[in-house]
């Protein structure tokens, strides 16, 4: 039996080991698209203790913050919504999660709740309901006082070298201006495009958000998809000269109706006039956004992130007391892959597809993801299109693994960009430690296996790039 | 290599032999779903021969009676339907069963028929078209005359705690009665409430059915939607005082179809007038009734099970000579994960979402409805909302551990309430047996591999409380 | 660590290396179902290069040959088109390739290239950018001057009993004339009935395809569904004069839409007027066609393949360039079962249901198929209702695992009829030693763990039927 979670966690061969400790272990981390704060990054904040990280609670204004994957353990072992959000004082939660945490065995969660214990705070013991008055004073000393532990800290003994954040296109980036003025950061921070507030045509808010998007581009109003699009190029411009790299776009589904711009500018003008659309209309829209920005994606070297089927905010009344991205989201089964290849094709006839990386939630699409994106490789750069890592509630064990099998049958393993973290946790590093193991003993199996040779040079350059070359390369990092 | 079958079968570990033998291997079962006979265990039947549990054959009503699973491995094997389902005489059929068998490398068949021989008989020995007959003359012997081989024998050695049988609404539950009155029985037998005709607007003998459960309330008709409400609210109540903990939903797909109560109406009589529905219409009433019961289970506490993704009676010409539960039955696709999710999220609204138990024979759900649940579990108990045991066709060794996986990779796999038999046959204990030495060996390897600490304790309270405790509390068994 | 690839590839244990080197490895094989040219098997074609076999090139016609998966490989590495496909010369292609397999790690097609250079030609060191010359000029000189290396060298020493090509009714079959007269050939070559283009209706070229089915059997025209029945009949019988054993269909998804004579006769008469059809009205048409040639294969004693779920040609640019079978085709997902499920039980109402074996290209149907395929079984042949191998983008080692499994525990694995190469190259015949390795190890795992005896007469009869004598018994082969 192996220890838990000893320095040789998940590595079950000599190759394995070899691979991880020799090559992966060390290597920086490049975070390419992740939600933390760059705010939170240039005040260097500090935490009063490890529920302020994990747990989170309310904002003044009202809103949550924390690590809703917590939360949906801690309701599925009956814990009340007292104590998973509400106002239950800090010890209280931290023993109820550990309590869950018994349950949750073979949940990512109890492997990454102890790597960030073991990483951050040294501490080996399993959090228990026992353990966790100590654990929790331990690690409340530590994060008010050990150096290493500000949100730089943490980065910096992390060894990340990038970080893609995700901002809306009319933010001002000025957290990003002011991290680029700080001498020594000892890393990258750049912000990424995320403009789905300008595709949701369907949803309440759009129109007040048009109106916020035409003043980020200094005009009354947005009359036309065109002037749509312009605002966007607009603040893409401004995204690129503040170091952007990447877009990101969440889409329940991929949609794709191509239809006339005057169809499309009527459809615009009347959900500008508070009419309801038809799902038909919306996707005419939205499909004309999607490729304009492509396009323009592809004319500045932005990498493409596609994110879908993913059903949010399941649990209306918990979503009406709590808003979203509180732990009520699901899987969803959608019939995106010809809407895809369409969209993908379009762009390609024009020479105009960008580098793309597509994530969806449901398993189920990943073979047929890589072989759709095997239509679309180019000489660009190698892996120009690429099935993203496994997303969200695929970051698991079998999740991972699956990805990387499916790519590896379907497509060319050796290329992929690998690792994100897409977390809201500055502790979330540890997953590209965790991320690292499973590929080193992915790709020693099949070594040990026969099905490949044990050629160590090839096998240094797949593992290295996976870890942190080939994202370097593609997102064009210095 | 291992024994065939052998005490350690299964178990690749010593933490999993620990685990099984010292902690699974004999608690009681509760079997909370199946669909044996109250009657045949009131009057505590005896068997001639094997075949006629196994094999089965045909009702005096001429209706049939046998394990369509085993007929399915015999057509697929190219036995003539007289063998399979036919006048052949018992020893025959067994043979054909046994050269079947041969071919059947890898289906759980060859697994549970062994498991069923060597646990009620004590055979070793493969079972071959060779040692068919001396199989037969043996089983034979011990079924017509040892004590232990009774319906009730049979029951009590397996160490059945709780049986949950199937019923319908305007089933008498006579036979109930007399099992709660004999002294000494040694197990519980409890009614489950499975509505599924008064659901079925959509199918022949609807309105017959309407008028059997207006007489099963003392009315002469039922003439609106919340007249059949009315009805199966107090069929629910005939059931609570016979000790009805489940109710179960066999449904095609989930629908979730809100309208007014006057449109349901309409739908209603239409149906009732012998007018063919369009399927909205159909799934409407269906909506309102689905609502209606889930509201009444979560008043009285009873679980709601709900079984989809299956598509009934594929050979239209052996249905129509042998009639349902023949073997005729395929996994289906079907898109339910957002209907679901509304149906579950309009019951929360009003805090009227009750314990739920979701069972999809495609495999393909799991996680996705793993993540919705997730949305919806509550303080009312741990593990409120359960992804079912694998069912049906899933009920297989890699069926069962991507459940498991599934369910501990999205959920809490320690909440989980475990096994149960869906069978029509005295001997499906064993698979209780067969699911105890997966799940002991899949959490073991989570231990052997680092995952999860060593913690006797932690392991102990997961392994017993799957196989027994989780259900007996969600259940509220005494 | 195993050697690369060395005797014991893929063989786990001791029981799967006897069951592979005592039963399995030196059967001949049954190639079922390839798309491999019978004019140059008649004309024993030589090669001047391993890039001719591998990576092909362009004919004088304009249309591309050569091996589409190792396109998509190469493509996946940012190599230009002129390498791919292009003028580029042998050896910089070869190279090229070379380095696309380096990060080829986990795909199939490392192994498939390397078996290949072993088995023909007895190189066992690893084809990198390095070794690329040595090993172009090793296998040119074989190629151009070894016996064994023409293409019928090339099958006989593969040891292939029976091939069956893949052939459009309207061909004159007078290759497989010629093949017939060949004394001593050592192996048989037959025809295989495949009328796509028939069932096209919705495609261009319709109309210039039912000319030449007219004028392939005598007619001037073709003016009603029954005449396209008639003729295809006609070609079906031919095809049966010179020894045809298999149909094939591939199809986008299974369509199941009967209709009247009448209905289908104005949809055909439509689409021969050059009007476009709806999607509806096209499937009228070919559920009629489909329904006729199916029982026409059932009273020929024709097998009936299906291929279905694959997007083909979604790289528009890349088509308009280099037309179909260039490597721009997906996995596509589909909802078939339901209609499968209507046509196999339409056609078993009068007892005409052929043999058949259904192929998705989406792995996810495996199991909704194999519990479909279990409902139409019968006494005509065991194992009459067949799934197919893993196919194109599932032939690699996880597909074929889960085909083995799906099929093992939801029918029976025994009756399997096997691999087949659907390959349009010579040396593809090395996967059915790849997939006998895969099927030996699978069986003994189950042996090794105690969940099948140890019955080697049992054990020798599942190899050695699946890799040979069922297909050999099944599709009626001397």
């Amino acid at each position: 039996m192996k220890a838990f979670m000893d320095k040789d966690f998940m590595l079950n061969s000599e190759t394995a080991k070899h691979l991880f400790h020799d090559y992966a272990e060390d290597l920086p981390i490049i975070d390419y698209h992740c939600h933390i704060s760059p705010k939170e990054i240039y005040e260097d904040r500090r935490f009063n203790n490890i529920c302020e990280i994990w747990l989170g609670g309310r904002n003044d204004d009202g809103t949550y913050f924390g690590d809703h994957y917590k939360w949906r353990v801690m309701r599925s072992n009956g814990i009340s919504e007292d104590v998973v959000t509400g106002n239950a004082d800090p010890l209280t939660k931290l023993k109820a999660f550990a309590a869950s945490l018994e349950m949750a065995i073979g949940n990512p969660m109890y492997v990454w709740s102890h790597l960030e214990l073991k990483k951050y705070f040294g501490i080996t013991t399993p959090l228990t309901p026992d353990t966790a008055e100590e654990i929790f004073n331990k690690t409340s000393d530590m994060l008010q006082h050990d150096p290493n532990l500000t949100v730089r800290g943490i980065i910096r003994q992390s060894k990340v070298h990038y970080i893609g954040t995700t901002d809306d296109p009319i933010d001002s980036l000025e957290w990003h201006e002011k991290l680029a003025q700080v001498k020594d950061l000892g890393f990258q921070v750049c912000p990424s495009f995320r403009p789905d507030k300008a595709l949701n045509i369907h949803k309440a808010g759009f129109i007040d958000y048009m109106n916020k998007l035409a003043a980020a581009v200094g005009k009354t109003q947005l009359r036309t998809v065109q002037d749509v699009i312009d605002a966007l190029y607009s603040r893409i411009d401004y995204f690129k000269a503040h170091g952007c790299k990447a877009s990101d776009h969440g889409i329940d589904y991929v949609m794709y109706r191509p239809a006339s711009e005057q169809e499309c500018d009527e459809v615009f003008q009347k959900a500008m006039a508070g009419e309801k659309l038809t799902r038909e209309e919306a996707e005419k829209y939205q499909t004309a956004i999607l490729v304009a920005l492509a396009k323009k994606y592809h004319k500045e070297n932005i990498v493409m992130e596609i994110h879908f089927s993913c059903e949010r905010d399941n649990n209306k009344k918990m979503f009406a007391l709590e808003g979203p991205d509180t732990g009520y989201d699901m899987i969803s089964k959608t019939i995106s892959g010809g809407n895809l290849s369409a969209f993908c094709s379009h762009l390609n006839d024009t020479d105009e597809l960008p580098k793309m990386i597509v994530f969806s939630l449901d398993d189920g699409d990943f073979r047929q993801i890589t072989t759709l994106l095997g239509c679309f490789q180019s000489d660009e750069v190698p892996g120009k299109m690429q099935l993203g890592a496994a997303w969200w509630f695929q970051d698991t064990k079998s999740g991972n693994l699956k990805q990387f099998n499916d790519l590896a049958e379907l497509g060319l393993l050796g290329n992929f960009v690998g690792m994100l973290t897409d977390s809201r946790s500055f502790f979330s590093y540890t997953r590209h430690d965790y991320f690292r193991r499973l590929f080193c003993n992915f790709i020693a199996d099949l070594v040990e296996n026969g099905e490949y040779p044990n050629n160590d040079a090839s096998l240094k350059k797949i593992v290295e790039g996976v870890s942190y070359y080939n994202a370097k390369r593609y997102f064009g990092i210095d």
